[in-house]
């Protein structure tokens, strides 16, 4: 149902001929109202792509009408040829829908550094404007898949209200977001300070806490748009859980589906002096390629767990770190603990908990393992 | 020639049944003197071996007389028992070349978190101690081995005098050094101090660049040991040089080396607006794995070297970055540059240079690239 589950959104997505596939490519998200409320989140990375910078401008009154998405080409390191490129594509979408183009978000994702090819994308924005439809979340999910081999959708449903979702994502996916494009929709009445509200908390310990291969995208955007046409104003507590659910769901099927991934890893951190220390040691572990390896060939090696604490700033006493995988405790003390032969690892799904024993807060940071296909993929593919 | 190079050191290698394979396992280094005066850099990892925490104390009085040294286990993570295990390598060994216990530092690399076999290394203290010679550096740089390919050792000579050195080193290569033993030796004359300066600046700028895997380890150590009997006291800063030439071949050759690499990527970064803004992006883009993987393929992928360039804190503006690979300049002002069909990647050695336009600074990082049978090694072999 994507991002047409909501009512007041229409969505298509269309083969602009940006991918030499001929694969759908071109995706439109257009929020009939009554309200236009939106939200946004972007890239920490600097380096930031053409159609980040256009978005977040346009996000700065709190209104978005409608999102072009593309795949095939993220625009990013292509200079003010490339910035042109962005506010030309707005200006169509405008155009073909009606609206002010400082109303339009445009995202990209693709290979860094190469131009888009402008005529082919500006006939598939009117094309994917005559398409437009109530069902058409799918169709848009799918144009926006990069190496992704699954499109991604979620939805939550409140009391007479519905959050709903796609995400593209397969690579480059790390903290300060992932290389991923994120469209929420909502026909909740809610003002573009609740939706802001929500949407930071909801992404914080969502895609924030996704770490596939420690790398950070040029071109990351979540956006959440309202269109009010519920009628129903729920309380923000409760929006923003259903904002989460779907972040939640999204984000693990993006690590499910990472580049080359056998297994998913879920790191969570106990007892550390603070939720920064933990989010801080989960990452570090969850970016730790020799542990990463290891658990490919399912191999509980809890020494590179260590290791990887070891490097942070966390408060810990080395000699009292424990350390659970899939449930067994083989390191206890900083030292060996159960038998790691009692360890199953054959099984999709690993979990490795870490107890710094120094606080009471937590956090969980959720990984894959690295594969020699991810080295294939990422040495054959230009993204 | 190694670390025998150097008059005043005797040195060997044996098989003491800690390796399966029946591979030499266990080194020892002496200094017969007439100084014993010693320096030493360990791991910044915070899980520190228990070797590690012996080889601070016994060095704190900048003294040491001999280093015996095991591959075949790290003896790291290993608790109280492990920390006894290395007391009494240290009391066998100072009896069997009569010094005292508090002389003799302690090295152990191999499988994190599994006591040694204290049985066979014992005895195999004795059996080493009964074949030092003049001869012995090379065997016992094979000792030290554990996925390395080859040995690695390095000469440099002074003017009367003469500096040698051995190093192991494979995977889990990263700053704050790697997972590498180093032992260095020189029959200079040089005061503790001397030795102390000499060594944190020949180590600041080699095994502290290297990057290979992002991951530190818990045993790094690199030790230098002054005989003085070849009657020289040169001056501090020549002897530096000749430290930090023997530091930088074997840091390459650990870079060539590293497990399942098949390039050799040096990353310089120029116009930064300090030292160590240079290296905090030189490291961020050392330790891209999608960048690793694209150059590995042979791909120029500069957007990756942008990307990874972006999450740093360093000075710089995102549309003035300059980006060269093997001496194509790809990027220039943060978009396209030269065409990317003119870079040639077929050679085992690539050059990545980076220009900030920000300042003055400039430092290099090594690594290597990301490859499959990284992956392989990592996943079967349990270190």
């Amino acid at each position: 149902m994507s991002v047409t589950a909501a009512q007041g959104f229409l969505a298509g997505g269309v083969s602009a001929g940006l991918k030499e596939s001929g694969d759908l490519d071109l995706a439109l998200v257009v929020n009939r109202g009554p309200s236009r409320a939106a939200a946004g989140v972007f890239t920490s990375n600097r380096v930031q792509a053409a159609p980040v910078r256009w978005s977040r401008r346009v996000l700065a009154d709190g209104r978005i009408s409608a999102v072009v998405l593309n795949s095939g080409g993220a625009n990013a390191c292509t200079g003010p040829g490339g910035a042109e490129d962005t506010r030309l594509t707005a200006e169509r979408t405008a155009r073909a829908v009606g609206v002010g183009p400082d109303e339009v978000a445009v995202c990209s994702t693709g290979l860094i550094g190469v131009r888009l090819p402008m005529g082919r994308l500006t006939a598939g924005i009117d094309a994917v404007a005559d398409r437009l439809s109530a069902d058409g979340g799918e169709a848009a999910a799918v144009a926006i898949k990069t190496t992704d081999s699954v499109h991604k959708t979620a939805v939550a449903a409140g009391d007479g209200w519905t959050v709903g979702g796609m995400a593209k994502g397969a690579g480059m996916l790390a903290p300060g977001l992932a290389t991923m494009l994120v469209v929420l929709t909502t026909d909740a009445e809610a003002s573009a300070e609740v939706l802001d509200a929500a949407l930071r908390e909801a992404v914080r310990t969502t895609f924030d806490r996704v770490d596939s291969d420690g790398c950070m995208s040029t071109n990351d955007t979540v956006l959440l748009l309202a269109s009010g046409s519920s009628g129903v104003a729920p309380e923000p507590a409760v929006l923003t859980a259903a904002v989460h659910a779907v972040c939640q769901d999204l984000a693990r099927q993006l690590v499910a589906d990472a580049e080359g991934a056998s297994k998913e890893i879920e790191v969570t951190v106990l007892g550390a002096a603070s939720e920064a220390d933990a989010v801080e040691v989960g990452r570090s572990v969850a970016r730790n390629n020799l542990l990463k390896c290891a658990l490919h060939g399912e191999d509980p090696n809890w020494g590179r767990v260590l290791s990887a604490i070891g490097t942070t700033a966390a408060v810990f006493d080395p000699d009292r770190l424990d350390v659970a995988i899939n449930g067994v405790w083989v390191c206890r003390d900083g030292a060996e603990g159960e038998s790691r032969d009692k360890v199953d690892l054959t099984g999709r799904h690993i979990q490795v908990t870490v107890d710094l024993r120094s606080g009471g807060s937590s956090a969980t940071v959720w990984t894959n393992d690295l594969t020699a296909e991810y080295v294939h993929e990422n040495s054959a593919y230009s993204s």
